[in-house]
């Protein structure tokens, strides 16, 4: 039994639920709200930052790419062909690098700013930096999302996914982060034919469904967010 | 034989070439300033950043982390007791959290802007955003150096590296982000005499030589650099 420190809208937390779902294993979850600065959340992770997978024989695990390595390393083996990290190094390499291409540099210029000014400051106080949306940050967000959905394409139409012929940590990244902004309604799908297929496919598996039956009172979902044939 | 695309004043790169160094492995180097965005380098790594490891055997493989579990992968068993990357799981978190604080997180807020205000902006075209150094952005970096000194001082105080027993890839990534701004002469080592005194020691090895023996043209390194009694 896994314990996950998350807050819904969190992207790298979303990778971790969608990898937990993939395997099957038993998930209790716990929304923080990382801004708090919580004390004994700080005890499981001094970065002050989600989501923190706790486990019941290991320290505590922070942050979503050593979560994912320590599910493959203790889990990974066990699941055969449903085994979301490939076993030869040249696939292991091409998958670590679009997790991070997702996990740091699509957090970086789309997911972190629009989820932050949309969703994260309605809860934050004056002194944690709440208040209205920034025009500006959302602005340049937006601008970002596009070469990235055009480089998601780029990669579907080569590959089967995006790492290669099977189903990885590298398509999970990206539809977790993908998922965060698109409740929000922030993805130009008709931009990009190859991606939005790419997106359906992923979307439409199991591990999928929590994701999208979780709104936000008072912020409803983009119209096509829970539509599996958008 | 790797070749390592790289730029003298990169943390990133700093710790790959230290890795590399504890090994004994071959390196050739290859100055790349990502900032102009050389079309051959976007083919190596699309995310466009240093440092990037090429091999002879498998695809060109980027980013300090990706890197460092490739290492690990293709070379660790075979290193014994030098081994960088611990073997248990729970030792196997503790470096990976270490790493992603140092390669992430005191890169964003110390090492990154410090590095670009005052190295990367000399070189740099107006167009690619060169010019003076931002006094507010070097006074932000300058105060969050001081809480990471600390966070590595009691570390250096709790244990004998900064992950555990022995020396692993967390001991060279901080090392390496602290070691790009020493050289600025912006680490306030008298204000924490542990992490001074753990710092000493890493620096004092052999793989640290070849960085301390690279000074830029036009900024003197800073009076303790070099000084392995500093």
């Amino acid at each position: 039994m896994f314990t996950l420190f998350h807050h819904p809208f969190c992207p790298h937390s979303r990778f971790i639920r969608l990898i937990v779902g993939e395997y099957g294993l038993d998930l209790k979850l716990v929304e923080e709200r990382a801004w708090e600065r919580r004390e004994a959340f700080l005890t499981l992770n001094p970065a002050g930052t989600t989501p923190v997978l706790a486990t019941e024989d290991q320290p505590s695990v922070p942050g979503a790419t050593v979560i994912a390595e320590y599910i493959d390393e203790a889990h990974g083996a066990a699941m055969g062909v449903k085994r979301l990290m490939p076993e030869t190094i040249a696939e292991r390499i091409e998958v670590r690098r679009l997790m991070a291409w997702f996990n740091e540099k699509f957090f970086e210029e789309v997911s972190h700013p629009l989820v932050t000014e949309r969703i994260y400051k309605r809860f934050m106080s004056e002194e944690n930096g709440g208040g209205p949306p920034s025009a500006d940050v959302m602005r340049a967000a937006k601008a970002n999302v596009r070469y990235h959905l055009a480089y998601i394409g780029w990669l579907a139409q080569t590959r089967n996914f995006l790492a290669g012929d099977r189903l990885t940590y590298a398509d999970l990244a990206a539809a977790a982060h993908l998922s965060a902004i698109d409740y929000l309604g922030d993805v130009p799908w008709s931009e990009d034919e190859a991606a939005k297929a790419w997106y359906a496919r992923v979307k439409s598996r199991p591990s999928f469904r929590p994701l999208l039956s979780e709104w936000l009172a008072g912020v409803p979902a983009s119209r096509t967010y829970v539509d599996l044939d958008f």
